[in-house]
């Protein structure tokens, strides 16, 4: 067959994204990573594309039937052996995202962006209950308008991309592609917001947003990134205060309870605050390398833009006064986060509650005979475990074996996996296996067919395996933080490629020594805090908080 | 009081957008739409903000305390004086949009978003079930892609706007805000497509899009504006051609269940055709001002991108071919649509199915006595018409009399109101007034308030109206729908407001004459033929099908 001749491998995906766009080449280098020289360019994966499901297909369907000549037999490159190596081929061969034409741009792919929209969809629900309206406002804002905040214009100005031109002429006023939105923001609060009783105002947007960054990775920064901000605006300092600490709080738990990530809360040090806020507030993950993700943000703005905007209200006693705001932001950034952190040698390990496909079913026979009532099985499997919510794959595509799709569901970090084979069938059970326990261990025979009991069994287990992620996760990030009380053990523990978290009062220019001298910041002063006086790590003076410091993407 | 001395007049809205942007005006003129120097100033409507509800709030209410000191009770301007300053006006008093600081952008406020967000739930779910996957397109799109298939770069390079500086350098190559994504898709398709097993490939994106149209117009045409467009590629033109007709049905469908907008749907003429398709499908929606509105398309695009990208196949013969593809798409200006079709003098009217309340319960009492039963009898009516599935907004402000609300409600186009007074409460009965037919006509008395019964009735009228506002739009549509068989009646027809339909086989020429002489063009050949022999109305030869000429937004 000269099809699978053409297909693209994998390095062909990592260089220059396509000989038709040579200025426009996305190279692993340009992505900071570099070759992996050492591995024999046969043993590389090839890439499968299972988009689009045909016609018969539902809603929670991913298809396959098209991958049958493509997905490798061969192993992604190990995650102990090269972590970001490992990080790309999971992206490729789980088929989450592809590199777009222009340097640093991503094309998510059906099966990553459903993960985006699992996110969403737990999100968008909790910003309503809260009180938060979705609106949009315009992607392109006058130059003019970064300039008003001076810290914002300062954090800003070096990662714009600048709309010249426009119909065919060269603009009056260059305008810049969003790359957050709280001028235009504030901009449109000004011609809203008059009088206290305007307020609070709160709203949220999802949107594209734009920042040129030079060093890019998929989903973890990327030139486009897809996110949601939330805007708000308060008659009271305090007001904004807890407006921005319920955000974050909504984040954390977004991250504990749906994504199984054990982030650490806190607020960031100055130096690492949101370009134009008086506070930022932080989730950050551990990866599997034990670098941090900043994986959302909340910002206090004080009165920051509203006083750059005149952004005033009419207070119960008649006085004109400037608002207190707050923003806050998740994006697909996320995604890479969860990637990171439950991913495995073996591929990608979805926690269940974000999970596209929640179980996968793979009908097994060897005879002929065997094959129409264990489809007939499964087809009923499927259909009332849909019924009951869930969301299920039937794999009966006949061109692969068991074993085939076995490796490649669990690539594709599908939580639960359901095998039927004709044994089963006349037994009226089946065999039940988990992605987060490999090997026999996480496999359970004569589960029984019975529609309720095996509902029961499988929503249990996925709860099991949502709750075992967490727990793992949890006890590799905790075994991975070191207290320390000196410059010299933070610098150890970062050396190791650890956290580490100490008392801290020192100066900036202390914590930019750090940086440089590490390569570790401070991600945050989480918000749990241990008891007693506190010694500064760095100066020996008295400290009202511990920072953890880390290296991280 | 102060405060309502600072608000601004709708007129301040219409005109610079703000003084600290002066660059950025946009005037009514930039729309094209004139000054209306007959209409006294004092008359004009003040804008209110129910801009985010308090955080007890639900989802589905709109906040309306805010609102006490601003909203006019003078009226919007009539909609048989000035259709366009009609238009505008109930924009800017239901709060649908606002103007953006740059030329010809709007900013969609939360009760314009909630119907955009209607409209996308409805056709979310109908993409999947259709078997098309969601996922998401970088937006820059290098210069040098649109360039490729030469129709697709003569319709769009007028309209582009480029992305000359990235992080503060001038790019080698300018980038283009994407205006669509077939040429970005088809980069992408190249890499995924190869064997006929990877067919039918099917995805939509939902996204912003650009276009720098000189004559703008809120939601109707917009600098930017938010949209879902599909993309397919298929293994035949057969396939490709059933899918383009799928997709228009699926919008036409949309239109006339949940809309209540009766398009007509049928086939662009060459002339009208895509830049870039075989054949453009398209909804055309007749407006309250009789002209028609492009409310949809689907494009069979043959292999006019596929050989200008080189997407290719292996069919099951082992031959290269190019794949057949589709686009489709429907956008925010649908929104401009339904305020068009069925708003009237007391503003804006919406379907029941797409509206972001469906009902507006107006609490009535005149002594303090009276308050806390009335209330608590409303509440209980709204929690139960919510557990229901009904969205329900509890109007309890006491700073607004019922009238003003009733008013406010209307405006807003709420299509059903109850109201419950203290005598309502005694005979455990409620009011129900219907939006869509106006004062003591659309009034019920003494509905239980039995819930079962009064959920039933409410259901059933939104059913009603639902129906009723189609039916409506329909008889309107047709008696404004002329029959010609001549030039020179299609000349009357459009010279009266009507559209012309007639049997049409002269050249583009023609068409261009037509359009030129009477400002008319085809809007599409009808799905929906008569019987019998045709005679073209323009040349006397032979025709195959009629024609549909009108006026066009």
């Amino acid at each position: 067959m000269v099809v699978s001749l053409r297909l693209p491998l994998i390095s062909s995906l990592l260089s220059p994204a396509s000989s038709r766009s040579p200025n426009f080449a996305f190279s692993r280098r340009a992505l900071g990573i570099s070759w992996r020289h050492q591995r024999p360019p046969l043993r590389l994966p090839l890439l499968s594309s299972p988009f689009s499901p045909r016609s018969s297909s539902t809603n929670t369907e991913i298809r396959t039937e098209s991958s049958k000549n493509r997905v490798s037999e061969g192993p992604i490159t190990p995650r102990s052996q090269d972590f970001n190596a490992w990080y790309l081929d999971v992206i490729a061969n789980a088929e989450l995202a592809d590199y777009g034409p222009v340097r640093g741009t991503m094309v998510i792919r059906p099966y990553g962006y459903a993960i985006w929209e699992a996110i969403q969809e737990y999100l968008n629900v909790k910003f309503k209950e809260t009180g938060h309206e979705n609106m949009y406002f315009p992607q392109f804002i006058p130059y003019s308008f970064i300039e008003k905040e001076a810290s914002h214009v300062e954090g800003f100005s070096p990662e714009l991309a600048l709309v010249t031109i426009g119909g065919g002429k060269e603009l009056e006023e260059k305008l810049v592609v969003r790359p957050t939105s709280e001028t235009i923001v504030n901009h449109m609060f000004t011609q809203w917001i008059h009088s206290h009783r305007d307020l609070p105002l709160m709203i949220n947007q999802w949107a594209n947003v734009t920042r040129w960054e030079m060093r890019t990775k998929p989903f973890v920064r990327t030139l486009e990134f897809l996110w949601q901000e939330g805007h708000t605006a308060h008659a009271s300092p305090e007001e904004a205060e807890k407006e921005a600490i319920q955000m974050i709080d909504i984040y954390t738990k977004f991250s504990y309870e749906q994504a199984a990530i054990p982030v650490i809360a806190g607020r960031k040090s100055k130096v690492e605050t949101f370009a134009g806020a008086d506070k930022t507030y932080t989730i950050e993950a551990m990866m599997g390398d034990r670098k941090a993700l900043q994986a959302g943000t909340s910002h206090n703005l004080g009165q920051n833009f509203s006083r750059a905007f005149g952004t005033q209200f009419t207070d119960e006693n008649g006085q004109r006064q400037h608002v207190w705001q707050t923003s806050w932001a998740i994006s697909t950034r996320f995604v890479g986060g969860i990637i990171m952190t439950h991913g495995d040698d073996g591929g990608l390990m979805l926690p269940p509650k974000l999970a596209p496909i929640q179980v996968v079913i793979i009908p097994i026979w060897k005879k002929d005979g065997d094959k129409a009532e264990v489809l007939n099985a499964a087809s009923s499997v499927k259909e009332f475990l849909q019924t009951a919510g869930l969301k299920v794959k039937l794999d009966e595509s006949d061109q692969k074996t068991a074993g085939w799709k076995f490796n490649f569901w669990e690539m594709k970090g599908v939580p639960l996996r359901i095998e039927i084979g004709p044994k089963d069938v006349a037994s009226k059970s089946v065999v039940i296996s988990r992605r987060d326990i490999p090997g026999k261990q996480g496999k359970v025979f004569g589960i029984s067919m019975e529609p309720s009991v095996l509902e029961a069994y499988v929503k249990e287990t996925l709860d099991e395996i949502q709750s075992s992620l967490l727990q793992q996760a949890r006890t590799f990030r905790d075994s991975n933080i070191v207290d320390v009380s000196s410059y010299n053990e933070l610098k150890e523990a970062i050396s190791e490629g650890k956290w580490a978290r100490g008392p801290w009062s020192a100066s900036d220019q202390d914590e930019l020594r750090v940086k440089e001298e590490t390569g570790a910041t401070i991600r945050c002063f989480p918000f749990e805090q241990p008891q007693g006086p506190k010694t500064c790590l760095m100066t020996g003076n008295p400290a009202e908080e511990v920072a953890i410091f880390a290296k991280s993407y």
